[in-house]
């Protein structure tokens, strides 16, 4: 393969990029409500010298982070950015300012801004003399870190993610209501990892009358990770003053009601938000048809009886049926994790 | 690489064993009660000059059907079989005489035939001088088409598979009684498929009063595969006498009780029995631990009413739940079809 120019081989910049979208998910949750990026500087030869991503509200964005890292290895190098940089002045100043500054030679980005205040940075950075690349493994990047953001972006509200650990047989608790543990390690490790990236959690009254749930975000051996969700609790009869998501983290929010879209006012600025349960909390989410994904972790078991996932009351006929797309299948210990996508 | 001094390269000899595999694929049901096996003769270049697959009983074995394709071809070749070829006289001669008459120097399998007064044919071969390989691609062998058979072998019963097609929820009906269709046109074929290869279909007399159905192996144009399975249906009020089934092929085997055990004892010669519901038969089934295997064909659809997959009255917590180990994971176009086997 001969060499490009600058350096930088076609391999490079994928690997570069994959690379940017992992710092993207570290991002998660952190940068909230300003969109999880990932960025990795290349110098002149291609060779990574600098990796970061967005910082919590007021920090460093991912381009200055992973620029501060570069130094001036940067000047001549590459830019690897999952967003397409932004070109306002906010809370901190516009990262194609920084890049100049930096005299990267080239930007690759992955998806292009659609904010009509941030975008733009490309057509500054073009301007201003510089190679740049829109669309680099942009679809990985849109149904990645930065799906929750998108979402807002075009809808006005935030991701809603519906989360099952069922038996095969779509069981949650058996008739004497004993669901622990119904999935197995990987699928609870796969889940306290996800929670850490979300903004909020949500369950009913139901569910923390029945199970007392922490509802944190935990590592294996129970220590609590980099960052925790809100917990949302949705019912009319509020959290138990004894219930164990009191004795730790932030006290939870308490939604006084029975509608969903009242969820989605207590987590106004959030991106990502995930429905846990019970069946009749995800079952209002469905019929109210706020559910955007759906993730399924199912064990290779029957239990042939007990409470059924999902408990939708508008449902009458098979026409009826919320459908999905499958997005993908992931085989985790003995379960299997189904994550499904809104059609609309 | 290096020829093999009988002219076979080790990759064909694993090709053609896949040829063997598919080969016994196509005896399913058609051989019962005798094992469907699948044969492919190379010739001493290493060249497939014949395959064949066992007859219905009387008829000639994998071996034999190969063979004779062959012809003189077979001297001083290789036999590739997915059972150790039998060395009795039953309804056909021995296996291993016609090997030996066809002058094979070279015989190899994939499982050993555990039947005391068939098996032995390894050692006749290797005393004839005949140059044997046991256990080639054995457990692809012994869990794809021969797996019935070698239940059977086992346990004295045929392998029952329960069948579930439902929405990821676990719902195989709506409130209304709606069922048709929850899984798509793929995992229809596929379990049109699989019906052709069985030796019986189990259903309730419910699923007969409410779906009607005509539990044929048909392709995708309505016209019939290329053999039936038995139709057992079970439950004391029998098979109604305008019911569909009752138009087409042999007459439906009715077993007035609610016992899944008198199934077994209706399909007696049977290798492979497919239970294909309802709920309730499923349910009697998993509570009396006659399930072997399930296969669950799972829509990207949540209903969240409606009927669940398995009623099994005898669970009351979670430690009741039938657990299985899982065998694949298939994406069948908008569906996917998990497979679960018996850890036992």
């Amino acid at each position: 393969m001969t060499p490009d120019p600058r350096g930088t081989r076609p391999g490079d910049l994928t690997a570069a990029m994959a690379l940017a979208l992992e710092q993207g998910l570290a991002a998660c949750g952190v940068s909230t409500p300003n969109p999880p990026v990932g960025a990795v500087v290349l110098d002149a030869d291609g060779v990574v010298v600098g990796a970061g991503h967005t910082q919590p509200v007021g920090g460093p964005h991912a381009e200055v982070m992973a620029l501060r890292q570069a130094g001036g290895a940067a000047r001549g190098g590459t830019a690897v950015v999952t967003l397409e940089p932004c070109d306002h002045t906010g809370r901190t100043g516009p990262c194609t300012q920084a890049l100049l500054e930096a005299g990267v030679a080239r930007v690759v980005y992955a998806v292009d801004d659609p904010d009509p205040v941030a975008g733009g940075g490309a057509q500054t950075l073009r301007a201003a003399g510089v190679d740049v690349v829109a669309g680099e493994c942009a679809e990985a990047a849109a149904s990645g870190a930065l799906a929750g953001w998108l979402h807002r972006r075009r809808t006005g509200r935030p991701r809603v993610t519906a989360k099952i650990a069922a038996t095969l047989d779509g069981r949650v608790a058996a008739p004497d209501g004993t669901s622990r543990w119904i999935t197995g390690p990987a699928a609870r490790e796969h889940v306290h990892a996800e929670r850490a990236r979300l903004d909020a959690i949500v369950v009913g009254t139901g569910t923390v009358r029945v199970d007392d749930p922490e509802l944190t975000a935990r590592h294996d051996d129970g220590s609590p990770r980099h960052r925790q969700p809100r917990r949302i609790v949705l019912g009319r009869s509020g959290v138990p003053d004894r219930a164990r998501m009191r004795d730790t983290g932030e006290p939870p929010v308490e939604v006084l009601s029975h509608d969903p879209r009242d969820v989605l006012s207590a987590a106004a600025d959030a991106l990502d938000v995930l429905v846990e349960g019970g069946p009749t909390v995800l079952g209002a989410f469905f019929a109210a048809d706020l559910v955007d994904r759906v993730r399924v972790y199912l064990a290779p078991t029957i239990l042939g009886a007990g409470r059924a996932s999902v408990d939708d009351v508008t449902v009458g006929t098979l026409t009826d049926a919320h459908r999905f797309h499958r997005e993908s299948v992931l085989e985790l210990g003995d379960d299997i994790l189904i994550t499904l996508v809104a059609t609309r």
